[in-house]
């Protein structure tokens, strides 16, 4: 049973998330389609790429992600699909898949990607505003239905690349940023479990709050505390137990976080 | 493999379109369904109207488009379900199905449409105030299962039909309203591509703003501008390229759209 | 074919929700997933309690319901699955089931209630903030698989049970609270229809508003009007006709409804 994952900007109220649906199963009946989100903010291409990173390891083999997340549709960038290790992926070239391309390349994993080129896959008439429904839905179902990548486009190797913020180690420790604000209101840094020293002494400075050390868990500080503690994927978070984080201390992405070692 | 799409006004908060998918799954394990949406605006079924018309042409041939913006729910209103050309259609007879019924009759697809009138196709207790739940589901699980529609209820050739605004060609063009906003601020007008004349010489007026001649798609333009387009099922489209036009411009649906050729 | 359905208050943004079912579809490809909602309003434990319990009865047998709403995680608290009646349920103890095994206490169903402390049928790596992911996921996809309770953890009885506030007898009547408002602004009270003797009869207090009798259904009256009524899973249920009951009264969950007989 192959699985399909879906990630859009288009939100939830106009049906255009189910119109995909209908295209992909009126192709390939037998695939589960798993809705990743519908709510990525209107044309953020750099969220999309960060939810999909942390995402499509969860994902088993074979699984074909489709990220719709395009200003651009319409214009001459291109419609791209590509392998990265054991998934795939399709939308357009835009560098909503720069991370997990740089995972695939860091691992040595194998990678194909294809300029999507071949309209004898796409629906018969295509729109020049909803590629989604038009160009994307098809070919991930066609992939589904076991067709090869290279019958589906002609080969590529400069897929554009988005330019993500990484933190810089200073004299004291680390400067980053915020990088994605959740639904709970978790602030999550641009910084790693791996970037990080030792937890027990160091301070998260974000702006006039200072954290010292780090929790393991939520429910180890009493609700309405500030903590700081590595995420769920391995990002450094900074939290109210039980609280909005970010509408309490007036967070927005990209604003800095400073880790003092 | 059988398709249903779910269509409500229910929300997304409790529980209740989770609720129609276990009642139909428990009839007709073995079918697909696919959200179209939950947003519809409490009570809109001109709205619902226009969802499922631009939708259900990407469905596959067979799909079940179960539809429950239900006012009336509990009172005399009928309960109906409809094949109309290749696909089937299940919800209370208020209109909804208005202009996917023109369509069939423009078509001169086949068209038949009962009152669902036998209980013993229902759950075995109706509530007077969710027959998405008692009455709705289980028909489409029917369906999906290969019962005939004329078993499930008697023949009637009265649907409700909503009166939906069209334009009106005036001396110097068109006059139409906004008969959407998407999830974008995108403004969708009652203009169709087909009351067009010559888009490169038009000229779209929306309240004080006037918009002179067509693009494409929005990446011709740079982020901020106000454009008009042809969206993706053939309508007229007011947009601002990365913006929310509809927020900028403070339109809301019935506002006039005038076109001058 | 099993069902799962998943309630959680990650909400729609991040793709927490679409990463369970990527590791569910992973072990249990042939299921289907219902998504019964995901904006419990967060660490809304009777929130979550409330809604399993009215939609629980809807699915089929076998059904596996996951309901992660925790502030909890990664402390002590214990991961726990049951069997109660004919369904299963996977999430934490922290008193979100009180209600189903309340149910299934009070119909003499067999139960069976196990501590999942075998992280063998867990994700090889666990955090300690995502147990819906790495936890409850997988062991619901075994569950789907055939694999008795009895072999995914070590039998208990003494799960945490929530305190649910009753409604009071009193000398004129009924003395209630709210306890859930909807996504249409309808208001549930924590009365039920066999709390209730003579309708046509009885007053409903709320705030400063009384309303005499009840309706059948919300078309009896005009749009506008307030009314009581008995809603689909036989709650007391206080409206306006097409409108927002919560906001137009202010009310909250947790204000008092009186029933005057």
């Amino acid at each position: 049973m192959v699985l399909i994952s879906l990630m859009t900007d288009f939100g939830l109220i106009d049906g255009f998330v189910g119109v995909m649906k209908g295209v992909i199963w009126g192709i390939a009946p037998q695939v589960h389609i798993a809705d990743l989100t519908h709510l990525v903010p209107p044309q953020d291409i750099r969220a999309a790429a960060l939810i999909l990173n942390r995402s499509a390891p969860y994902f088993p083999d074979g699984t074909i992600h489709v990220v719709v997340v395009d200003p651009g549709v319409g214009t001459p960038r291109r419609p791209i699909a590509a392998r990265l290790g054991s998934q795939y992926f399709v939308g357009p070239d835009n560098g909503v898949f720069t991370l997990v391309l740089e995972r695939a390349e860091h691992q040595d994993a194998p990678i194909e990607i294809v300029h999507l080129d071949k309209p004898q896959y796409w629906l018969a008439e295509v729109s020049n505003v909803f590629h989604g429904r038009d160009i994307f839905s098809p070919v991930a179902a066609a992939l589904a239905n076991g067709m090869p990548l290279s019958t589906l486009g002609s080969p590529i190797s400069d897929p554009v690349r988005l330019s993500i913020p990484q933190p810089r180690f200073t004299s004291t420790g680390l400067q980053g940023e915020i990088a994605h604000i959740d639904h709970f209101g978790n602030i999550i840094a641009n910084v790693r479990d791996e970037h990080l020293r030792d937890k027990d002494y160091l301070t998260v400075r974000l702006g006039s709050e200072e954290i010292h050390g780090m929790v393991r868990t939520f429910g180890e500080r009493s609700p309405g505390e500030l903590i700081a503690l590595i995420g769920s994927t391995g990002d450094l978070v900074v939290a109210v137990v039980n609280g909005d984080a970010a509408q309490q201390l007036g967070a927005r992405i990209g604003d800095p976080i400073e880790i003092i070692f």
